[in-house]
C-alpha cells in the first residue's frame, strides 16, 4: 500500500451539554487543536443548528478537520485527516481535552492505493 | 451502541491525472454528488495546491463530505459523513464515477456511542 496520510476517526461523549452547543467554544476548540497538531489552517467553516447543534469543518493545508456535536446526547464525532507534515494524535488529545469529554474511541486509519495489479475494482468493508 | 451516522471512508485510484487537478471538475463533482446523496449544501470550500492537488470540503447538513487529491498518483481520499436523512451510497457512487476512478475501496463505519456502564474512558483500534 502507498500511504498517504493518517485519519484519525473519533467519537467522544460525556461531555457538557452547553460546550457542545456553542459555536465560539468550538471554533476555539479546533483553532487551538489546529495548532496543537502543528497544522496550517486554510478554511472554517462553523455552522449552528437549531434547537441545537454544532458543525465545523477545518480545510487544511494537511488535509482536514471536521467535527459535528450532538449536545442532547453528550457526544460529538470528529475527523482528523492529515496527510505529510502534522501531529493529529496531538490535535485529538487537544480536541477531546478542550470539549471535556469522558468517554473516547479513536480509530486509526491509513489512508492510500493499493500498487497490487490484482486488486479488485471494487472492496466494501465494514468497520466497527 | 447509539448510532448517529454513517460514514463512508472512501480511497479511489486509478483516475485522470488532469481531472484530479481541476478545482473546477472537482467542484462540480461534489456539489452534484451533494444532490445525488440527497443533502444540503451548507458551505463549501474549493483549494488549489501547488504544484498540484485540489482539496474540497463541504459542510452539510447532514455532516460533511470531504474529497483530497494526489493526481500525480491518480488518487484521491473521499470521505461522506451522513446522519439522518440522506443518501452517502449514492453519492459515493456519484463522485468515484464522476473522477473516473477505475479501482474503489469503501470502508462504511457507524458513528455514534456506547451506553455500556463499563466502557473504558479511551480505547484505540487501528483498521487496515
Amino acid at each position: 500500500m502507498v500511504k498517504v496520510g493518517t485519519h484519525l476517526v473519533v467519537d467522544a461523549w460525556e461531555a457538557p451539554t452547553d460546550l457542545l452547543n456553542d459555536p465560539d467554544r468550538i471554533r476555539s476548540a479546533i483553532t487551538d487543536a489546529v495548532c496543537a497538531g502543528e497544522a496550517t489552517l486554510i478554511d472554517l467553516c462553523v455552522h449552528q443548528f437549531s434547537p441545537h447543534g454544532v458543525t465545523a469543518t477545518a480545510t487544511l493545508a494537511e488535509s482536514h478537520i471536521a467535527i459535528h456535536t450532538w449536545p442532547e446526547y453528550g457526544y460529538f464525532a470528529a475527523d482528523l485527516f492529515f496527510c505529510g507534515q502534522g501531529k493529529p494524535e496531538e490535535a485529538v488529545d487537544f480536541l477531546t481535552t478542550a470539549l471535556q469529554a469522558k468517554k473516547i474511541t479513536v480509530k486509526e486509519i491509513d489512508r492510500g492505493f493499493s500498487l497490487q495489479a490484482n486488486h479488485p475494482e471494487k472492496m466494501k468493508t465494514y468497520v466497527y
